[in-house]
């Protein structure tokens, strides 16, 4: 099957999924993203690499704190990026989601930046793209429904690496909800590709989706057999409007069985690293003490979300100029 | 009487309406956007003409759509430009308009980019920025009430003149709710500046205005034989708040009698081309077929629209500085 | 007691509140800013002493003239300025203030533009970030609940130095509501620091807090007695909501005794001038004829605020880049 995310000469095109890019793609990625990490930690934070290119952040979903990040990965590559608050506009004046794409298209769009609550749309807009406007537009997806978030997967494997350099002897626990999570599903994507030998996932059945096994995962209900000897414990986000719903008990409830404390978090190796991709819920699926603690490489994450956006925004776009 | 749009050297000084431009002026400004359609295609769509000039975006009316072509516009022009939400701010306040124009200007604003749902709200800011403030702060009515449209206007012209060549041999048909058509009305002005010798305006009486006739224009309430051997059909978009409403008895009525399907567009000239301001209702005014069809020329209309305010906003700020 | 808006070597490290700061330290503040004036009136206004720094406009209370302000002089120091809007950002999905905080200086900022309706945010803030990311981190206090405004202060006095050059010998009164005015606190204290030996405030004894006497201000009652003789006059803006509340009886009864009418300016010394934070309530707090007449410096206030926002921003992150 042709994989939508690369053209011909078999690069990146697009970004819409870590399933089904290869290991050396990853890398690459990873290895661009290691570079851009010292830009913001300059004097000034700009290298001029997508000068005068157009970035749109289309965020029919909100999100303030992904958009952020893209619009700084943007502006410190020297991109011009203008946010698109979709609800506000054209499409509640009737006029379909192609029909936006293709007017900014019109408009020497560059890259869009998507995110969306249904899965595939992002899929849509870039078969689309690659259909009306050919090679130069190019689509990023920010996170579509409980499907994909590409680039969070990718700051993820870009944090580990930083912390634990070789990913080939790992094993990494994801917590929580993995039901409607599009980061667990690219983190477990991104943990296979680099070869890391087991990736656990653990909560409650509730929130366990079908096909795991086929995902290559262990599956654990009970958090400190599942947290046993890991070297990396990813948290997931509670989704608040999830909590108190039919699938869970409450909040409390949860915390009590799969809230990451100083307790449970004993069962990991001594220097296991702590992540989650925010915003967290403190008291629900982490303690504060945790997220806060010396294990914690949470607020790292964000910084090497900023450098992965730059590398994905420049591989994409810089080259193909 | 005097020209409000005109320096004392007859130069731009705002760009309010088509109506009482010379043929002379809007030339030039076709010449100029002319100019500007290859910088979107540069590999760096940038150029340094308003680099340090202060733009601001007042829409008084949301339109994301015609917001973002100027924000494009500008920042490709190097610009700083500054969205101004003004419903969610100081006039909620109780300020006054003319209070917030003060303020801006005090701030130094370069051009106002005006959107507002009254008529002629553009030419009492103009007229206040002119007694207050001086000949450096310029204002562009991006749309106001029924009234004008002066860049959407000019973009559609030079649109005609890009696919046309000649404007003196051609029949322009403008089709659908004409009453309520900002577009129309500077349509209209702009095609009877440049020489067309035959301007129709096609649909129901009931979205007809007075004081056609005045404006030199053939009025047709039969579509097919208002798109006789034309040249250039312009379909105006139906606004959904007035679809099901006392004027109209319904889209699907409508869409009969006056939405362009290839059967109607066949009696218009086999080279004739078809235009659309946008958002588009696909199936109310217009057939998806005809609207993604070979005669279609709406995306190429959003481009020249990038060039056309670029060209605008550059011969009032660029000169002037 | 360690001044918080201080480093260790006696420099402005964030700007919290005009109260501690030293004369010198104003005067620095306010010379800077003079010789930013200059650069809005140039044909680029634009100087590259911020060029690579990210400020983020942090408003969790709405208000565009000040958002605006701060992003202009942000702009024209050829910052990367991003808004946000909290309100509809992470601290709805529950992330707390400092969390938020956390994210953004893990993605570099430079500087907080804080505006919050809690008095003490900005300055939890700061601490916060001293503790956490260290002395390249600044804050700046846009307005927090009843407490303080420290760049309206700082603008207010470059406005007074303008047009009366020296401040020891002058007499300014404060009129209106004092209770709630942020403005006023931070009025007082600069006028206090810069030597003015008669500070007045003016308004019903509903509107005047506590402890007033103890900033060394002389209290009226009646207008036209506080006015007499006076070289300033700085009118407050009213608060709608607060109109027609418990402690005023309606906006007629309180622009009898506190509007601003020529006539009562009369009392003042001939040169006086006049003064409003904005925006303002004609016709409440203030008379049309004396906002637009000959003593009224409100629009050169606001030319001010552009250069005091660029000399704090620079003074801040222009050195210890």
């Amino acid at each position: 099957m042709h994989n939508p995310q690369l053209n011909k000469h078999g690069e990146l095109q697009h970004l819409l999924s870590i399933d089904g890019l290869s290991r050396e793609l990853v890398v690459k990625i990873l290895d661009t993203a290691t570079g851009f990490v010292g830009v913001s930690d300059r004097d000034v934070k700009k290298v001029p690499l997508l000068r005068g290119k157009s970035v749109f952040n289309l965020f029919f979903e909100n999100s303030t704190r992904t958009r952020t990040t893209f619009e700084i990965a943007a502006t410190r590559l020297s991109a011009d990026i203008i946010n698109l608050n979709i609800n506000a506009s054209s499409t509640s004046k009737g006029e379909s989601l192609l029909d936006t794409i293709d007017n900014l298209a019109a408009m020497h769009a560059d890259i869009f930046v998507v995110r969306h609550a249904q899965s595939g749309a992002p899929y849509l807009i870039a078969r689309h793209v690659d259909r009306m406007h050919g090679p130069h537009v190019h689509v990023i997806n920010a996170g579509d429904g409980r499907h994909a978030h590409p680039t969070q997967g990718l700051l993820d494997m870009l944090t580990i690496r930083h912390f634990k350099r070789d990913f080939t002897g790992l094993t990494v626990a994801i917590v929580g909800d993995i039901l409607h999570s599009r980061v667990a599903r690219s983190d477990i994507h991104a943990l296979n590709i680099l070869g890391v030998p087991e990736v656990r996932v653990i909560g409650p059945r509730t929130l366990m989706p079908g096909g795991l096994a086929d995902m290559g995962v262990r599956i654990f209900h009970d958090m400190e057999a599942g947290l046993k000897n890991v070297d990396v414990v990813i948290m997931l986000r509670l989704q608040s409007e999830r909590m108190n719903g039919a699938l869970l008990p409450s909040a409390q409830e949860f915390f009590k069985n799969y809230g990451l404390t100083p307790e449970k978090l004993a069962h990991a190796r001594p220097d296991a690293i702590v992540m989650h991709p925010g915003p967290m819920n403190r008291g629900v699926e982490i303690d504060s003490s945790v997220a806060d603690g010396a294990q914690s490489v949470i607020l790292p994450q964000v910084t090497f979300g900023i450098a992965v956006r730059m590398a994905v925004m420049s591989l994409l776009a810089g080259a193909s100029a």
